[in-house]
């Protein structure tokens, strides 16, 4: 009886679903059977499943995790890859850097540091609007390379906090939104995507994008590596954007000493910091040191995150029980291991080159600079079509950067600047990456301003990224 | 004020753990610097992580997965193995083997199927008390393969079924226990890990047993080798140690009437098979057929229970989020995999080998059968200092399996003894492995008595699965 009752409220949403299921394995079907110029057999099955694979990941028939797991399971029964290959994305480092951040995330959120540090910020600097903008913007930046979700940080941390401040100037959504609250809702959601582009450990593809970089364009970003290029582009946008949007969306309230009270007020009910928030501070800080030396020693990026972990562990920072409970983590080590060995069986099998260079023919022939902002501008505004990130960076990172450098465009230019645009791209529609539909779905803003909105700060992005970025790097010895 | 809460709630309990921590990281230390004729920095630095990693399985300051976790930190830390190496246990098969018979488990508890066929056995065959313990033996067996851990399939299982069967007969712990409830309770708990004996993926720790036979003895025990190894034996354990019990605990009781009708009872409560239920029973007969046939096709036992997980997500049988929810099953990937990954290098490196050698040297000079029996024997008994079949088998069979062929005794002939004593042991004490606690605990029999019977039933199936086994091996060309 209870097994029936459970069966029959689990039901799915049969058709719907069934559109979802048509959507992603269908082109995959077509793919596998269709003889394509270039691709012998096994490379055509390897393209096929990971389409269908990305597909789901954008049609979700199933959870991505589902997904994943089905195609690693499609991957082995068809041959297309032997099962010890299928498996190998579970040891790869990539893997466990990201699953040892969501860990990070977890106790950041739980001990309460999260808050505080937002909270502290705000206290301290949140005298205009625009300072009360850059306030949010600078907690996010400072939680963000131990937070490698925009979801999480923005969800989890700064959405609740951008609201309560709203609410100090009984600004709510509707008529009292202009007041403040559209304004704090905006900059929130835009310069969390900015935080993701900053720190390698600050969006879960990230550290997979570095891979893809050094695999193709043989380039070696590391953690330092990674943030010396985002530094200067980071700062601007998180400068400008919130003045941008001030100008977009003015609030009509100027005097912030509400927001200043309240931020003091929750510090205070929080009272000191707690030991394990302490020990919590030494360890994140010991681990950011570890990753931004790692040109001065042997341990990889990877191996100081794993550390890290084991020093939550033994500290009981986080316990072996809360860990466990971690789904996040659990549902990433399964989603990002075998889109992360399906990527490399498609580059080192030559599918990407062949279909690279099959597409971006007619680049090749262009002169650098219009070849690198067509291809990177074409890559960022390709988003409007996408939910996901990390489905975005897969499909379409390795073809355009093997494009890029193949069109002449300096490996390093060509790494960076898509890496950086593969976060910066979220923010041009409401369902562009996890946090939009947090901040969009707050109702502050219609969904027309909010594209117009997010288009006019793409612009500003771009300009930014894309014009002084690669000088920035030029400058710093990137390359 | 949150956090600090939480900090005062989780303080460990400092003195009884800091011993825990001196027994497990002081021989490690000892072993780390030590040096140790016939071993290398290398050699002696991983034999020494490893001895710490069993030892702390045993004394448990952390849980056994946040030691496992540990461990890969300072292998790779320390230098002792490459970061790649160290990851490699995520990436094994076997890993993957024992995750998915996790959630095979899951799903057969979670529709309420294993209950089902348990209450089915016993309407049907329970007209006396022997048969009354051979329902209870048959269910365990048939739920063996999809259950790999005999805490789930007897704490999850059938330690309730019991205690509902002896209270049929108003029998409780105490006075009334010998009616039938002591004389049950026996039954179950010694048919449990006779039934893990059985089959390949009926204990955790078995297919990590079949692959150190494959790496040493160079024998391939697949799913139907063990089976076929195990059928005989495992026939004759469940049809004799039953009686042993009714000789040496006889229930005063013996119409058993009443049990089958609560058993009818409930089954008539259950109401008819749910879909979720018999599709499930497709997929596991078809998982079954896979592993049967594995002779016959090329795909692995690995690979058809991950195929056999895939079904059962397409089948929503198990829905993503159920499985990010499976705390055992993640708990076993994070434990086995450094587990494997460190036994296979002490193989590779040779540490086995050497330390085999310097231990087992006079076992070299002695006939074949004397060396064998003394080498089971002193495996089997080892038992009585290990609380956990898996850190016994981890620890102790690569280096036994290895004085066993090098004192000549068929490969296949010690593989198999071993392999099967490794889940026999547990019956010889009230904590050798994870289900003995739950049925000692009832406390039906004292721990004298619990121990004397534990002894007599260790005779009994020394004698069945030494004396008899290695003749039905040669009989069926097992060797």
């Amino acid at each position: 009886m209870v097994a029936q009752a459970e069966a029959v409220s689990k039901q799915p949403r049969q058709s719907a679903e069934y559109w979802r299921w048509v959507a992603a394995v269908g082109p995959a079907l077509v793919l596998y059977w269709a003889p394509l110029p270039g691709l012998n057999a096994q490379q055509r099955h390897l393209l096929a499943i990971f389409t269908g694979t990305i597909l789901a990941m954008m049609t979700q028939p199933m959870p991505v995790g589902a997904c994943a797991f089905s195609a690693i399971t499609v991957l082995a029964l068809t041959n297309t890859l032997p099962a010890g290959r299928v498996l190998s994305g579970f040891a790869n480092p990539v893997t466990w850097l990201i699953f040892s951040a969501f860990l990070f995330a977890r106790a950041v959120i739980s001990t309460g540091l999260g808050l505080r540090t937002a909270y502290w910020i705000t206290q301290r600097f949140g005298g205009h609007p625009i300072t009360l903008g850059y306030s949010v913007a600078a907690s996010n930046v400072v939680l963000a390379p131990f937070i490698p979700s925009d979801t999480a940080r923005g969800g989890g941390v700064l959405y609740p906090i951008t609201r309560s401040l709203a609410r100090c100037f009984d600004s709510e959504p509707g008529p009292t939104g202009g007041r403040m609250g559209a304004y704090l809702n905006l900059v929130g959601f835009h310069v969390n995507y900015v935080a993701s582009a900053t720190f390698l450990t600050s969006m879960a593809a990230n550290p997979m994008i570095a891979s893809f970089a050094r695999k193709i364009a043989k380039v070696d970003v590391t953690w330092g590596t990674w943030l010396l290029g985002s530094s200067l582009p980071a700062l601007l946008s998180l400068l400008l954007v919130p003045v941008l949007l001030y100008w977009l969306q003015p609030p009509s309230i100027r005097d912030t000493g509400r927001a200043r009270r309240m931020a003091a007020d929750k510090l205070a009910e929080m009272g000191p910091m707690s030991g394990r928030e302490w020990i919590l501070v030494v360890i994140l800080f010991a681990v950011m040191a570890g990753w931004v030396t790692s040109n001065l020693h042997w341990v990889s990026n990877a191996l100081v995150a794993v550390s890290g972990v084991t020093a939550l562990l033994l500290c009981r920072i986080v316990t072996w029980d809360e860990l466990l409970e971690q789904r996040g983590a659990w549902d990433a080590l399964v989603w990002f291991a075998p889109i992360l060995m399906m990527s490399d069986a498609l580059l080192e099998t030559g599918v990407v080159g062949v279909l690279s260079g099959a597409l971006f023919a007619p680049i090749g022939a262009m002169a650098v600079v219009p070849a690198f902002l067509l291809l990177t501008g074409a890559y960022f505004y390709a988003h409007y079509g996408f939910a996901s990130q990390t489905a975005h960076a897969t499909a379409l990172y390795p073809g355009f950067l093997t494009a890029a450098v193949g069109a002449g465009v300096p490996p390093m230019v060509a790494s960076l600047a898509l890496a950086f645009l593969s976060s910066l791209d979220a923010g041009i529609t409401h369902y562009g990456t996890g946090s939009a539909p947090v901040y969009f779905g707050a109702g502050f803003v219609s969904q027309g301003t909010w594209w117009r909105v997010g288009f006019w700060v793409s612009v500003l992005n771009l300009l930014i990224w894309l014009g002084i970025g690669p000088l920035w790097w030029k400058l710093v010895g990137l390359w």
